[in-house]
């Protein structure tokens, strides 16, 4: 039996056929440090890469200069570059064997200077940060009387106050999906009725007076109309207000402003395949954040997590199978930009990827994976993630994969979400807390020894979790 | 069996000798609303006071206009003059007896314009608040590395590292009183060697990215250097990039001043003694706040506590034997000058106080009382605190009882300070999210029906709390 095919085989027949008795005697050779001698050592491989990761702080040691260092990395900007720089010199560094950028072309939205005050019935600042893609005001600003409404089914109901306002969506929150409806979508809503300027309450479940921003976007027939979020404290305040009959208004002024395209870049690096080097395993995490924190969880951990996996495995001496390419995207905050600049670069080479993982949901502790592909990937999955049970990390479930390997997986790729026990990440997503103090090194560790063991189960399988040259055969089968 | 006696009989033996029963069946004259006939309804008092409270959203609606509407009210500002205006109007209208202002004169600290930025070895902008108190920086602000320290040891150890720099002090929380001492000192003992400015990490356990301010005081013999707090998260980056070696330089701009004196006011409200209108019971918040978020907590909620737990007993017809006087002090947040101010304008008539209450630690779920008297009156207490065990609010036990109050406990007068159970509170204190939104209206309802109670025994208690006549006999002896 090889160590290959206790993947295939699962853990429950392994164990019947004592198979984990054998593996605990397999020996590989492999160095453990760049530049020392390659040791024979007996091996569990799944075992073994969840105790080296456990004991490894490599990733916690970058992400903390990604974030403290670098900082802030919103796309397209002079510290979007200056991350990149970083990225390649420490994907260098690692020992991959190479390591090369991709052009992307954005759009680059700038916030500019940007204040709110309310001006009656008594004055008081707000806090708030612009939307990614608003335009902005004109010089001096906005103002006018605020219309205050909860959803989109309020607004529609006080239809005929809106024109001439600002409105104010501050809606309850209920889960994610359903609340940055009104980040995404407020604006165009307001602006259908006549509204000069769009707030929106912060999307979060716990606020202390710290605003949440994202990206929206405009319905191509209305009005662009300039639109920020403001803490979930000012929101309320200005709701109490507004029911107490006090009508509150509000100047606003925003310099935000979107400027012709530049280029920016994708970073990639690869660990060729020992014997299937045209077979890839993508991994991904965006190198992008916003302009606001330093996006330790977001998604400076999702670089991390997966460029440690695979060097881990480089470490262990655990070249796979098959090649493992590591993509740090450019500009998944606006949209996914970097996913569909990689996708159409590669569309040739569709029928190579065995799979694609991408982590993007923080660094808390791991919970498993989420997969696009049909239901003989997921159990095959399952299987593979068995050894994660320990960590409490071997869940795996259909589900949404990810905002920039959708392009792969809409062509067919089976795709696979990192997941995370994330029930604080929206306290600190898109936010100024989204910051280095908030990554757990236990809980990094642990991610990372989940993603190292997939994906070197992934790489490794003597057969591929999908046939071969049968990537275009099926777009968008996966949503 | 009056309803008098049961305070000092206890809830034990009450029930031994059956006269739960007979309080059960006990008839006073009260009218419930102002304008309603009198009626006669069977009650026992604490329970019934319980029941009222619990019933009643006064407090709560009051608070929300004094946050939302008035806002922050920084000591001697027009804001504060603004909240001194409606809390007369307020009480006035809650039927108090008599309600006058008394003068305060306090030296006006101004926050001005304040911005502090990293500009080495990558700049980035801080997120801060200057301490109260603070002298500003020249017109331009001072720039100096950063000399970042845990503690008063630390600094002591690298005291030849802090001339000419700018120290921040970076410390573990510990509790507020261990961490408060930078927030309060930190300045002076950076002074003392040579250093231009002094940044403190947010005094909190808690932080998305928030400031928290407070006071700061200086050492005669020292330079006044100037003093913010920043973020938990900006400090914790700046000392990770100083343990790095990167020697971080800031620019801190401050346009903080203190103003030559000026008059404010504290706030004072009477229900006449029915039996003793010459004993006063004091039950006091302070008015004045931070000048960011709204004071909700620290100290709205103190306000509106006490005052609605002596409103309630008015509503209810439960006109106590003696007087019931509510104070709302001035400048606490300065140190307690509005109620040195009370002290020395009501020096000669220190023997009439029977006890002074304060409330300020937020609206939380009651917990109970901490007295500073001597352990005769803390049994009493005990005792007549008996009835709000439901509430889980009965604790009494020796200790802090308040700022505003401290003369007058200091002259011997027993001190009460009202308890919460404040896990939370330095999530909030003195930070732009102390807001209106936190308070929980149940919680609030269930501390006024705590103040009530305890405000209603004592000052109707046969005997008094201690022996009135003696306040002055022994200055100082609680402390």
């Amino acid at each position: 039996v090889s160590s290959k095919e206790f993947c295939r085989l699962g853990w429950r027949r392994a164990q019947r056929h004592g198979v984990r008795m054998l593996l605990a005697l397999f020996v590989v050779c492999g160095s453990t440090r760049a530049g020392e001698d390659p040791v024979a050592i007996p091996y569990d491989p799944a075992q073994t890469i969840i105790d080296a990761a456990l004991g490894d702080t490599y990733a916690y040691d970058r992400l903390g200069e990604l974030c403290d260092q670098i900082g802030p990395r919103l796309a397209g900007t002079e510290r979007m570059r200056a991350a990149i720089a970083w990225a390649v010199q420490t994907l260098q560094q690692a020992g991959f064997d190479s390591v090369w950028t991709e052009p992307v072309r954005l759009p680059l939205w700038e916030r500019g200077e940007e204040w709110a005050r309310v001006t009656s019935p008594e004055p008081f600042d707000l806090t708030l940060l612009g939307l990614g893609n608003s335009v902005g005001t004109p010089p001096g600003g906005i103002e006018a009387a605020l219309l205050v409404v909860e959803s989109f089914e309020e607004l529609e109901s006080r239809a005929a106050e809106a024109a001439g306002r600002i409105v104010l969506f501050n809606p309850t929150w209920r889960g994610y999906g359903e609340t940055v409806r009104y980040r995404g979508g407020g604006a165009s809503a307001a602006a259908r009725h006549g509204a000069v300027a769009c707030l929106v309450r912060s999307v979060t479940d716990a606020s202390l007076a710290t605003p949440h921003t994202g990206m929206m976007t405009y319905a191509d027939s209305l009005p662009k109309i300039p639109t920020a979020a403001i803490t979930v404290e000012d929101a309320g305040r200005l709701q109490r207000l507004a029911r107490r009959g006090a009508q509150p208004r509000v100047r606003l002024s925003m310099g935000a402003r979107t400027l012709p395209e530049v280029e920016s870049f994708n970073v990639v690096a690869e660990i060729r395949g020992r014997e299937k080097p045209e077979d890839i395993v993508l991994a991904a995490g965006h190198l992008d954040s916003w302009d606001t924190g330093t996006g330790a969880h977001d998604d400076g951990a999702g670089c991390l997590i997966t460029m440690g996996a695979a060097r881990l495995l480089l470490q262990m001496g655990l070249r796979p199978r098959r090649t493992l390419r590591i993509v740090w995207y450019e500009a998944e905050e606006f949209g996914g930009i970097g996913g569909r600049a990689y996708f159409q670069a590669h569309r040739d080479e569709l029928d190579r990827y065995v799979a694609a993982l991408e982590s993007d949901s923080g660094a808390f502790p791991p919970r498993g994976f989420s997969v696009q592909a049909d239901s003989t990937i997921v159990q095959r999955l399952q299987t593979m993630a068995r050894p994660l049970a320990n960590l409490e990390a071997a869940e795996v479930q259909p589900g949404w994969s990810g905002v920039d390997i959708r392009p792969l997986v809409q062509a067919g790729v089976p795709g696979i979400g990192h997941r995370t026990r994330a029930d604080d990440y929206f306290h600190y997503h898109h936010s100024p807390a989204d910051t280095f103090d908030k990554i757990d090194p236990e809980a990094l560790a642990r991610n990372v020894a989940a993603v190292a063991t997939l994906l070197y189960a992934i790489a490794e399988a003597d057969a591929p979790l999908r046939p071969i040259g049968s990537a275009t055969a099926a777009p968008g089968s996966h949503e």
